[in-house]
């Protein structure tokens, strides 16, 4: 599986991806799904991809080759708006899965890549997409301003809690590896390492960009701290009275 | 949907469910997924129902029934181990199977329902399981000491973080009802009022029993003071330096 965050803001944008991925429990392995596309000054595209992976590597290949091809036909490097790029991938998902879903038909499989797609293009504004399976997107706005794939429900309540459009980066960075926290403790198919990017509004560059080894001392420390706080909060909770 | 949690401690037993139930967001209502089967000093037996309505409310008819029937099948009043009341509970759960699935079939509907079974009869250990839907079922134990059924995921960091065998009665009922605040929270497909009960082991009767209606004083403080904690620990931890 995967855990893949996406969040809008008014200062800037956060994404994360985690590294895992299996094919039954025998079988997992190591991926990064965070792909930048970053000409500074001009656009910054962040991509997590989650679903099957032969058919987001495939996408990725796609959206590269013809961003490098230097003909007229619309590209991730050439379209005008971050809504035009989310045709792209859709296009290049359309594309794959044209190749791909007879073949996995057979194995009774779906194509079933999905994509958090955003950033911002230079004179536009920063704008967040999330595709689904069939290559169709819904965009976040003020009321909804984050989008997660993959294991999601485990990380969902604190993200919920905390942020808004009006949350700061540092605190929806905070927010985000807290979540990754939560759903790697109860979730086996999500695992280190994290990906984070943090883009600051109009800066048309991804000056902020880490990945988190299992180990890492940062996230070690936020956990630690995350999980005797909450344990703290929970005790002194009242107690019922039958 | 609908989220139940049944946890089994050396103190005794704790099951909690939601009364939510939906077929699409335009059809939703409430039903009690709670019932017991109690003969104080001889048994007390906790059954929360999940999956298709009408197949979890034909099973526990079933299962009223035959323990009326006062014929020499054994049922819920005359078997004499809880692994028996499971055993009981499954064969009820494979003959509404049996009459019901080839009619779901025609619409691509199967029978879904699972339960979570736990108690105590006189003379034995406590015992908790939880049956898959098809008719098979796993009983926890000290490495993991409680089920969840249906939206299970939203609610599990928290019973991850503070659940061992030895947590007390008081900790695991606090838990579980922080678990299901996390969860309506997150989840429209579960909602109140929730119906919790807690078993004192060898008591052999159930005298703590509680429904928590929408807008219970004690519910609303325990998600309040919940919701400020958590955020009070949110706004303390380290901030990432880049």
């Amino acid at each position: 599986m995967t855990y893949c965050v996406g969040v809008l803001l008014k200062e800037g944008m956060v994404f994360a991806s985690d590294s895992r991925t299996h094919a039954g429990v025998d079988n997992f392995a190591q991926f990064c799904k965070m792909t930048v596309f970053e000409r500074p000054g001009d656009r910054v595209i962040v991509l997590l991809s989650s679903g099957n992976l032969a058919g987001t590597q495939a996408v990725i290949s796609v959206l590269k080759q013809r961003g490098d091809a230097k003909d007229a036909v619309p590209n991730i490097w050439t379209v005008r708006t971050m809504f035009d790029v989310a045709v792209v991938v859709s296009d290049a998902m359309r594309d794959i899965e044209r190749r791909d879903a007879k073949h996995l038909e057979s194995s009774a499989l779906t194509f079933n890549a999905s994509f958090i797609i955003g950033g911002q293009i230079k004179g536009e504004p920063l704008r967040l997409f999330r595709t689904f399976a069939e290559g169709n997107f819904i965009e976040a706005g003020a009321d909804t301003p984050f989008f997660q794939t993959g294991e999601a429900k485990y990380g969902k309540p604190i993200m919920d809690r905390v942020i808004t459009p009006t949350t700061s980066l540092t605190d929806a960075t905070k927010c985000v590896l807290v979540s990754f926290d939560s759903t790697m403790r109860s979730n086996l198919s999500v695992g280190m390492p994290i990906d984070l990017a943090c883009y600051e509004r109009d800066s048309l560059k991804l000056s902020m960009r880490r990945r988190f080894e299992s180990g890492d001392p940062y996230f070690t420390a936020l956990s630690k701290e995350w999980s005797e706080g909450v344990r703290a909060v929970f005790k002194l909770l009242p107690t019922l009275q039958w």
